[in-house]
């Protein structure tokens, strides 16, 4: 029996702030009381579902969140970068297979620590290096640098073609709108019973207040993990 | 000479996120080293110039929003309630009567201190009190609430509607949409002869950090002014 209050994350590496929750939510799953549980789900369903529109379509919006991002990405200590395309990274491209593969990686492993790594090497990929997510290459290459041999990757790369997958995709998607989600990241805190849903990577302050916990600010330990 | 970073927030009573960001940056202007110039604004004119649409149209992005207020509004100690019809207060009755009426405010105040208390009337009479913010008696109710006498703001109503207060309220309005704006409120603060523009009332740690400052929380005194 534990008391750790459950906190949900539910996320997809095409999305930026996405990256800056998750390393922070990483960060403090050793700092608070809490069990985070990473729920990866796909963006693009969850804006059909929800009638969101990309925030990005608006150019003063699209400005801000470039400079925005940079300073955060910065604060954060989160080596984001915008890829020479970003709407094509986003849009076409996209991040269906990517996830389906976290999925497959998170079906296989005995717990969250896989998912961790391998999601930070996508969103790397994507996020900062400029580099492809949508080819089985490219998620090999993902899954290796997080630790992976060759035969799990072979192995993963049929799993996420199955359609246990795809229909796990779609149901962790379908939670998260169930749950209220227009976007990502979409951050379930469960209190007393009662899930308690923060949109964004702006709302941290106002979680550990929710929780009982203390905010720290983004990086809370002094040696961060190297990025 | 004054070494204080001067720190622009502009601002519309008809936003309620922006009466966040208000109360922390009055709370503020005491506590860090800045000089705060209250820059009244049209909303309206600035969503129209950037060809933004209202967050709330998406059903699941307004059912959080007001989970979102409410919960913010009690963290940040400000007594904001939704009016009984959101979108008949904002987007019907509006507030350019509201903004040309502050406008008219700050041009007759020696200082900023008549425009924020008047600004705050207002913001309680949509934001908290369901009440109207459109006609002369509205505005005439805030006013002296906020201290003034009924001479005062017959002179002032009159003021409201010259073509000197309509052209001021339009030419903030495009200062905004020049710094990049696409929503209220936009902190514009001057850092090494820089403008660097937030938006949002959830960018203060970071506002703090770009200026040098620190971030305390949203009530960084012991004894907050009574609202």
């Amino acid at each position: 029996m534990s008391s750790k209050k459950v906190v949900e994350l539910f996320f997809d590496v095409v999305s930026p702030y996405t990256w800056l929750a998750f390393e922070v939510m990483c960060r403090y799953r050793n700092v608070w009381n809490i069990e985070l549980k990473l729920r990866p789900g796909f963006l693009g369903g969850v804006m059909q579902g929800s009638g969101n529109k990309p925030p990005g379509l608006v150019p003063n919006k699209f400005l801000y969140m470039t400079k925005d991002m940079e300073r955060l990405a910065q604060f954060f200590e989160v080596p984001l970068k915008a890829p020479s395309n970003p709407f094509e990274a986003m849009f076409e491209k996209g991040s269906l297979s990517a996830m389906r593969f976290v999925v497959a990686v998170q079906g296989q492993a005995k717990d969250d620590k896989q998912v961790e790594l391998v999601s930070r090497e996508l969103w790397r990929r994507i996020w900062s290096q400029d580099k492809d997510i949508t080819t089985p290459e490219s998620l090999s290459e993902a899954a290796m640098k997080a630790g992976m041999s060759a035969s799990e990757v072979g192995e993963l790369l049929r799993l996420s073609s199955t359609k246990e997958i795809k229909d796990k995709l779609k149901s962790t998607t379908q939670e998260a709108l169930d749950h209220g989600a227009f976007g990502f990241p979409l951050i379930v805190c469960h209190v007393d019973g009662k899930p308690e849903p923060f949109f964004g990577s702006d709302r941290f302050e106002l979680m550990a207040h929710c929780i009982g916990e203390k905010w720290l600010g983004p990086q809370p330990k002094q040696s961060p993990a190297k990025l």
